[in-house]
C-alpha cells in the first residue's frame, strides 16, 4: 500500500562531536520516505527552492520514492542549521530558515489520491490538516509534531490529534502536550485528545507504544502497552532524522502488511527502532540511502534477540 | 540455593511527592532480602543498632529471612534521610548518619558458610572484599556500588570487581565509573575491570545487561546485550530501594534455578524489572512485605507481554 507524506525537504547544517556537515539534504518527509522505501511505495509532498538540485531529487528516486508532489519553486529550500556538540541527544537549534516553507499550501496530484496510508511529518498543524482533508480515502493516519506546535498552535494541532490513528512524539513532547510529568498519566491525557494510539519515543532508550481503547488492535477496553528496545550504539554519528526514521520504519512496515493487526503493530515498533539505529551511524541520510532488505532484517533479528527471552 | 547478602539494615526518613514517612526500616541489604525472599532462602550480615526492635526484625523472619547474621550493638541503627521532592529519578540525600555502621566488621556465621550466592549490596567496598574473601564456596558473586565508591575509592572497588560474576549499577553510575558517556563502551570498558556481566538500570527504562567474553551464559565470543522493561506506573510512592529490590528479584531468580543458563539469565532480568516495580508502588517495604508469589508471576507475564512480539 502507498504512503502518502507531507513534510519538509530541506538543507541541513550539522555539527556534532564526530564533525560537521554543510547544507545535506535532509527534512523530515525525506528521512521518513527514504525509511519507509524499504516497505512500500512512498510518494512526497513538499516544497523545495531552486538549490534543490536533480541530483538531490535522485537520493530519494533511486529509493523509487515518488517525487511528483514535491513543489519546485523561487527562492531557497528550508535550511536548519543545528549543533549536538552539548548534548548528543537533543539538538540545538541555532537558525531555522523557513525560506520557500514559508508559503507552503501542499496540493495532492491526483495520482496521490489513492494513497491509503497518510504520514503527517512535523510541520504545521494547519498544513497538517489541510493535506488530511484533501485525502478522501485513507485508512489510517499517523502524525508527528513538537514543542514548538504543542505551545504555541495548541487550538490547531488538537483539529489534528482528532484525526490520528497514532500520534508520534517524544518523552520530553509527550509530557509538554499534556502537561503532566509521569508518562503512563501523559499518555491517558494525549489519548482522551484524540489519537487511538500514542507512540513515545525514548531515543538510546527505545520507544513505547500506548493503545488506546479505540484502537482497533487493542481488545481490552483499556489502555495497553507495548515497548520496542533500542540497539545501543558504540557511536552516534548524526541524530538528525532518528525520529523521522523510526516513524518511517514503523508506518512503512505496517503499510506493507495485509492488516493492521497487535502483532504487525508490535513488529512495526521494532522496525521503526531498526531504521532510527541505522539513520544515525552516519551523517545525514547517507546510511539510510544505501541499506539492503537484508541488512534491515538481520537487525530486526538483533532487535528481537536483544528484548525477547526466547 | 541460599543468598547471601551482606549490606545495610537501616532506617530511612523519606518525602516524596506522595508524602513523608519517618524512620521507617530500609537498607539495602533489606530490600534486597525482601525482594528475593519470594525464590529464595536468604541470609544476611549487617549490622544494627538498640532501635532495631525485634518487630523490625520480624519484617525480614515473617519472609523466611535467615538473620542470625545481624550484628546487634550498642548505639543506633545506620539512617538515611533523603528527598524525591525535586526529582522523583534521584534522592536528594539530605542526611546520613553511619552510627553504628561506622565500625562494621563482617563476620560470617558458620551457618552461612554453604551459602553458594553471594551478593555484596553497596556498601564500603573494603567490607564487599571482607566478606567475598571469607567466603570460599560461592558459585557467584554479584555486587552494587555507588558514585562515592567510585570516585573516593577506586583501588578498593577495584579489588571488587575483579571477583564479581555480575555488577549491577545505574547509568550515571556506569558513565562515571568508565568515565565515557557512551553506554555501550562505557560497558565494554567496565566489563574490562573485572565483572564478567554488567547490569545498566535505567529506572523507568528498564534495564540492560552486557555480556562479557568471560561470561559462562554468552557464546559468542563478544560483549552481548540484552534489554529487558520497565512497566509504565501510573503513580511512583517511594522510589527508595528500587535498585535493591531489582537486585533481589534478578539474583533471587537466578539463584532458584538448577543452572544459570542464557535464559534464566534473561528470565531474572525481568523479575528484577517486576521486583524493582513492586517496590516503588508503596513507601519503604511495604509492598514487598506483603506479596504473592502469583502476583509476582502475574506480573512477570505482564512485563513479557509489554515487551514480547508473541
Amino acid at each position: 500500500m502507498a504512503i502518502l507524506v507531507v513534510g519538509s525537504v530541506a538543507f541541513d547544517s550539522i555539527e556534532t562531536p564526530l564533525g560537521k556537515r554543510e547544507r545535506c539534504l535532509g527534512g523530515a518527509a525525506t528521512y521518513f520516505s527514504l525509511a519507509a522505501s524499504y516497505f512500500t511505495q512512498v510518494r512526497v509532498i513538499a516544497v523545495v527552492g531552486d538549490d534543490f538540485t536533480g541530483e538531490h531529487e535522485a537520493v530519494l528516486t533511486r529509493r523509487g520514492v515518488d517525487t511528483r508532489g514535491i513543489e519546485h519553486t523561487e527562492g531557497k529550500s528550508f535550511h536548519w542549521t543545528g549543533s549536538y556538540l552539548k548534548n548528543l541527544n537533543e539538538a540545538q537549534t541555532l537558525k531555522t530558515e523557513l525560506n520557500v516553507f514559508e508559503s507552503f499550501a501542499p496540493q495532492i496530484p491526483d495520482a496521490y489520491q489513492d494513497s491509503e496510508f497518510l504520514f503527517l511529518a512535523n510541520i504545521d498543524p494547519v498544513l497538517q490538516q489541510s493535506v488530511r482533508s484533501q485525502m478522501k480515502n485513507v485508512r489510517a493516519v499517523c502524525g508527528d509534531t513538537m514543542n514548538y506546535w504543542i505551545t504555541g498552535h495548541g487550538e490547531n494541532l488538537a483539529k489534528v490529534l482528532k484525526g490520528l490513528d497514532a500520534l508520534l512524539i517524544n518523552d520530553g513532547e509527550a509530557k509538554l502536550l499534556a502537561n503532566d510529568p509521569n508518562l503512563l498519566t501523559a499518555a491517558h491525557k494525549i489519548i482522551g485528545m484524540g489519537p487511538k494510539n500514542l507512540i513515545v519515543k525514548h531515543g538510546e532508550y527505545g520507544s513505547t507504544v500506548f493503545f488506546g481503547e479505540n484502537s482497533p488492535v487493542s481488545d481490552r477496553g483499556r489502555v495497553h502497552v507495548f515497548r520496542a528496545p533500542a540497539l545501543p550504539l558504540a557511536q552516534v554519528a548524526d541524530p538528525t532524522g532518528a525520529g523521522d526514521s523510526f516513524a518511517g520504519g514503523f508506518f512503512g512496515y505496517l503499510a506493507s502488511q495485509p492488516e493492521i493487526t497487535l502483532r504487525t503493530f508490535k513488529t512495526a515498533m521494532f522496525y521503526g527502532g531498526v531504521m532510527g539505529s541505522f539513520a544515525v551511524e552516519r551523517f545525514g541520510t547517507e546510511r539510510l540511502q544505501a541499506l539492503t532488505r537484508e541488512e534491515i532484517d538481520q537487525r530486526f533479528a538483533l532487535f528481537r534477540e536483544l528484548s525477547h527471552i526466547d
